[in-house]
């Protein structure tokens, strides 16, 4: 039998594991052309919790009853197409079971040890896309430049601050446990941190570790947060709004300070950034990201949780802020 | 003698007639190198409220009891600078004083009828280059692409929406009575205009005047006329922040819904437009804009109110939404 997790309710703010229903099915039967594939990895991503709702966004809402998907690494356990052989190893996006087919469309064949297959959903994967072609491409950083990014020790949030470290910037990383704080200091060379739990004035804390004002802010979370940020914005600043955590368990849209004074002062410019947009661009940036991932220039963290039945909860921690880096369940 | 308006006292919230002084002083000679200017038309504009502050901003505060400036058209009424003649008409930043001297710095000799001056603070002037450089540079229009302008029967508005229409768009405007609507859509050549004042729903009549949705919003007022047109932007808008005039007599920064998950997930740009950046392009701008007005595809409006002493009472009068076009002060 197969284990699969479907979306059995749209979540209502926070979601909860009532929200995921296991079912068992048939194991898939490959006709030809198809390979049948075992789930060794899985992805667990805030943006997911998007597709659950069925408010209009930049990808389709999942279907209630059917089967979640994510990024997957899997390994074809059968094969009836000629490009895939047995014992090779594909990334896809892939539904949430342990065993499916596919006819091979969208899959990409991975290569390396088993141990660092999941580099492949990580760092050279969505996340380290999205760090890489977001930071370079809509915040084109100077040398010089003082970048802040929050989420800072979320799985992108690292990757960009190792980024603007090598390219030249002062970075300061916006987490919120001592512990990330510590780790994005030791661990990913990140100029400052900020614990933004345990501080009382985030605005007074962003204006002692940036002395020269924010070039670049790389947001992750939305927010509060982000409001201490954007006050302490140069002329000219970039900022990119890649994610907003903070806000995606939102039932509608909540209020903050209105921004567009503080882009008009500043001539500053804020974008959205959906990773989709740069698929061009893809196979030049894994290969930027691949050198300097075996230069050793960048480190790859990964928060392993073992387990099919443990992906929903680990999804949910995503919101606790459980992870550091990215959040892999191995199955 | 000769009259010179002050700034008395920074306004709190909606500037006032008291925030303004008259005073009387002896009338400037010129020495080697100066000319001596009169005024002959004042142009008057929101962005003047920001400098009455003291906070920080794109420009320098004017300080108190210092003479307000502003652009200006005057007549040279005495030269001992070989650059000008006696008679010749000059446009620049100057004191709103009617006879002041200069050294010929920043001042801009213009040529026409004493009739045609005018448009030398407006469509040839800073009005008509925010128009066009903030559209054109940040907007990008494309032919068929869907243009909303606030503030659409101000100075800038006016202006942006007919180069939207002569740039192939689908103009819509929105303005705060229903003779400004009527002018937008005779007059100006829109596609649509918006009564704000009289419409219950704004989210329902931008989606009524919008069905293929909002490219590109220029925005010149802020506030909640904005939020119901950002809730209609499509994938890859952009939105031109070029004036917050809804915000600028505010004492601290007003709440309304966070926008960064809007500009997300459309993959939306939001850039503030200072005129100021883009000196280098004036020339070839005001050469485009003139080729316009001569071919008779723009149409020049000034609200024009005259006399000296109305300087302060028509900068109020922005404020009520009193002007159609270029507000101006014929002294």
């Amino acid at each position: 039998m197969n284990k699969t997790i479907l979306l059995n309710k749209r979540p209502v703010g926070k979601p909860q594991l009532t929200d995921f229903k296991f079912v068992m099915e048939e194991m898939p039967k490959t006709s030809t052309d198809e390979v049948l594939l075992k789930t060794l990895y899985v992805s667990v991503d805030p943006y997911l919790r998007g597709r659950m709702s069925d408010a209009k966004s930049y990808t389709e809402p999942f279907q209630l009853q059917k089967p979640i998907s994510s990024g997957i690494i899997a390994e074809v356990i059968d094969s009836k197409n000629e490009k895939f052989n047995k014992g090779d190893h594909v990334s896809g996006l892939l539904e949430w079971k342990e065993y499916q087919k596919s006819n091979g469309t969208g899959l990409l064949k991975v290569v390396g040890t088993k141990a660092s297959l999941s580099a492949y959903l990580g760092i050279l994967g969505m996340t380290g896309l999205t760090a890489y072609l977001g930071l370079t491409e809509i915040g084109v950083p100077q040398k010089g430049e003082t970048l802040v990014v929050s989420g800072a020790a979320g799985a992108v949030g690292n990757v960009v601050g190792q980024i603007g470290k090598i390219l030249g910037c002062r970075v300061i990383g916006i987490a919120g446990t001592d512990e990330k704080v510590e780790l994005l200091k030791t661990k990913f060379n990140f100029d400052e941190a900020i614990n933004y739990n345990s501080t009382e004035n985030m605005s007074e804390a962003i204006k002692q570790a940036c002395p020269d004002g924010v070039d670049i802010y790389f947001d992750n979370v939305g927010g509060e947060i982000s409001d201490a940020v954007l006050f302490k914005i140069n002329k000219f600043a970039r900022i990119i709004v890649c994610g907003a955590i903070s806000l995606y368990n939102e039932t509608s849209l909540p209020v903050g300070p209105r921004i567009q004074t503080l882009l008009l002062k500043n001539s500053a410019m804020m974008k959205g950034f959906i990773i989709n947009d740069f698929v061009k661009l893809f196979p030049e940036a894994i290969n930027k990201l691949s050198k300097l991932l075996k230069e050793g220039k960048l480190t790859n963290t990964e928060s392993i949780v073992e387990g099919f039945d443990n992906i929903p909860q680990a999804f949910l921690d995503l919101f606790e802020g459980k992870n550091k880096g990215k959040m892999i369940v191995a199955v």
